[in-house]
């Protein structure tokens, strides 16, 4: 077993500053448990001070167990001019009823001369007050040093007063806040070596992405001594993000040894990742490292037939550690190798000299041309090879269908869709209504083909994607949908392309359908 | 002048292996273009022995001209079993007319057992007649050591040997290819500090994310001496992306005082990347470090109000040394001075003890709650804080609008749209078509419209984006569209929530129309 390091998460207080994160107090208890699951060590849950929503989520959280993760409240040291214990501040983390108490103060000397407007020595004055108040409350109290890299640059000496100042006042910890993120990894791994070592208690780092490279200076930290190492999920958070903790774990356990959580909460971290993202409501980055859809994904003609032979050829971790999975794209880029690979976990016999081989990457690539895109929409691709290779059979045969959508004055939208199919020598004709024009046609088609295909009911609708392909024709322009559907076993995506969002929605519809019930 | 060093893009080689990326020929060149402009030495433009788009772009690039950038073809070693004259491959790179000649080659002794199924001695061949062969035709030879940090890490001494042999050959430099991209920092300094130390000619280095260091291996790697840089535009690249070019430029040259492109150059950056996204068809990064949206954003009300003080106490470069900008988010957890900012931005008076303020408030945390989202539609939040002010006029007030879209078998579908509104005391009453549901009822409505209002003509949609909220209700869902408008002075953007996809859509026109013409 390696050194331990401990994991700090903020996603609940400095995640949600990040452009369009916002939680409910519901959303937060979910996160919690996430969190927990995960194995994170330290649950950092909003600043009560600051915040209304945070208050309703300690209050929460007194009637939820956690198994093995501590909640920490957010604040920052007293005001001067009044004793810390009046300070309401201070005594909402108290209330909070959370065993750690978190506090920032400064550490930059022109942060307190220019924005507390106050002394230096004034300042000192802050921290120890506000600590030994905490203290006095058995609280676990870590002292987050605001701007500690950029104090540590421009005034060392005062820098180092600071944090040793809540050292001497009885904090159980300092963490070194990298708050605007524009370090690199050396200034971060030298100043770190020297807190480490005038500080006798722990030391951690709370690292900003501003420089892009938030994962790497928590890293350098944590070489250079640090013990506990806060960030969120995702990375977000303000500007360019906090940490991210889903690079963060990986990086430490599996490549350097140290011991973070256990191997089987590592392989719940792309599943915690992405239901977080889902809470958070934020598109998932494919490209995001170990986590992202795209993480293990090949393109490259020469890297598929390689990791055919020896998937360490061109992947650094085995992407089960982490709960993810090795991925081969079709594209007209890559080469016949992807199609035959893809080919065979379809259960289609392709024969890499079968002349339909190279009909099929053609008919890849005019597709593409026209804004169709298969990496996400695997089921479509399937689809279009059974097509090509004169294996699908149509679930039915489309005569018409008819949406339509009317508004009066301020009253809602009314929608109705009406399909009318042919399916084994029967017309079938149906109507409904639903929240939208999709909806409706979607109700409509499941309508239409129940009677023969009781299973339908099973697959749900997950997720629904509208990309503008060109956006420059305005609402003018191509549209490529992508819909993801799921039944109790099975998740697939489809694509449809059209200048009318209607009908590339129809076209992924019925992919997905097909998919499913052929 | 600080020291300098070259950048080398492969955008357009290594940048199109990324997920949901392919360029046109066409978009290579205009890709080109601004890479050039930017100030980027070399463009790898692709692998002709691999890819006819790269044959045609080379062609079609013999009557472009370059400013200052040098193209370079990319290949690899030649095939065991025949003398490089006659490898087709390396011929491609002679005929592609690239002054630069791109190849790499084996460094690590378990791919050349294992995937080229030679031996250790005939891998040094293969590059030592490769290298020289593309000297003879007095190219630019540029050898990329692929896997060199884990050919380093399993047999240094073999590692050492491949780049010492293609320097023996004659090649003009050794790029240090981390092609996992699993290293962390540290592994990368002392690697290339050993090769730096080894050979005389310059090293570069070539970095992948898979670790999410990329940008931190590249800076490592210059510290320990490499000369040169690869990477990609906004880290477009297979799996988890190149090293970002738009992050390493900046904190190279702004934080370390390397030389690299002017001043005015770096200017160009923010607009260089979300063109180059642009042509990707990929939607930008809003965290993305230097050139995103969100990369100066600033939410937490303390940050707001510091940054009005002195902008360094919570930014660590001057946005518009990167060409982007600082903004201001108000959101249910941003404070008044955030509302008072924005609102001093609208020319609107708004007084910080007004009661309006805590009404505003209140509305927008309503609002955000029923899944709206200003951060992204400025324009409606200016519409709602004018109406809470009773400073909006309606332009009009809809009686009524219809939409109906039809399809018959395999005919494409038909749209019709007929808006009814009350103006200026008239009925007018409107009817269009269009290629989609939106585009249809947009036209009706500036139908509607343009009698009274000519100037409605001079806006344009340049971005149309649809986000399912809850993604649980597939096609029910409530969706967020977001609308960007433009005409030729100015861009916004405007939001509507709605079940109805078309319904969210009309919020979000007629907030944009409202918004330029009110």
């Amino acid at each position: 077993m390696g050194k331990r390091i401990a994991l700090f998460d903020t996603t609940l207080r400095d995640g949600e500053q990040g452009e369009g994160i916002s939680f409910t107090v519901e959303d937060k208890i979910k996160i919690a448990h996430l969190l927990d699951s995960l194995g994170v060590d330290f649950i950092e849950g909003g600043w009560p001070g600051s915040n209304p929503k945070a208050i309703d989520f300690f209050k929460a959280m007194k009637k939820e167990k956690l198994k093995h993760a501590r909640l920490a409240a957010f604040g920052s040291t007293c005001r001067h001019g009044k004793p810390a214990r009046e300070d309401k501040n201070l005594n909402m983390l108290i209330e909070s009823g959370a065993p750690v108490a978190v506090i920032f103060g400064k550490t930059w000397d022109m942060h307190v001369t220019d924005a507390l407007k106050i002394s230096l020595n004034e300042n000192i004055i802050l921290i120890d007050e506000s600590v030994r108040f905490l203290k006095s409350h058995r609280r676990t109290v870590i002292f987050d040093a605001e701007h500690f890299f950029d104090g540590y640059r421009h005034n060392q000496a005062y820098a180092l007063e600071a944090v040793t100042a809540a050292q001497n006042a009885g904090a159980d910890m300092v963490v070194l806040c990298e708050t605007n993120g524009g370090m690199l990894f050396d200034d971060v791994m030298s100043a770190t070596k020297t807190v480490v070592d005038t500080l006798h208690i722990p030391v951690g780092i709370h690292a900003h992405n501003d420089s892009d490279s938030a994962v790497a200076n928590s890293i350098a930290a944590v070489l250079a001594g640090a013990v506990q190492v806060q960030g969120t999920v995702n990375g977000y958070g303000e500007r360019c993000g906090n940490a991210n903790l889903c690079s963060i774990i990986p990086n430490l356990q599996l490549k350097r040894g140290y011991s973070i959580v256990s191997e089987k909460q590592l392989r719940t971290l792309t599943s915690v990742a992405h239901h977080i993202s889902e809470i958070a409501n934020r598109t998932p980055n494919n490209q995001q490292p170990f986590v992202g859809h795209s993480a293990f994904a090949h393109k490259a003609g020469i890297h598929v037939s390689a990791i055919q032979k020896n998937r360490l050829t061109y992947e650094h971790i085995d992407p089960a550690s982490v709960g993810n999975k090795q991925r081969v794209l079709v594209s007209e880029l890559s080469g016949i190798s992807n199609l035959l690979y893809k080919a065979k976990g379809m259960n289609l016999d392709l024969d890499k000299d079968d002349p339909l081989v190279k009909d099929i990457l053609a008919r890849i690539k005019a597709m593409e041309h026209a804004g169709y895109q298969f990496e996400e929409a695997e089921a479509s691709f399937e689809v279009m090879v059974r097509k090509a290779l004169g294996k699908h059979r149509p679930l039915f045969e489309l005569i018409s269908f008819h949406v339509t959508n009317e508004k009066f004055g301020i009253d809602d939208m009314s929608v109705e869709a009406t399909v009318k199919i042919r399916i084994k020598g029967r017309e079938v004709h149906t109507v409904a209504d639903g929240n939208g024009p999709v909806a409706a046609l979607d109700r409509a088609l499941r309508k239409a083909l129940c009677d023969d295909y009781p299973q339908i009911a099973s697959i749900s609708l997950s997720d629904y994607r509208v990309r503008v392909l060109d956006s420059k024709d305005g609402t003018n322009a191509k549209v490529r949908v992508i819909i993801e559907s799921h039944d109790a076993n099975d998740l697939w995506g489809t694509v449809g392309v059209s200048n009318d969002i209607i009908e590339a929605s129809w076209q992924a519809l019925v992919d997905s359908i097909e998919y499913k019930l052929v």
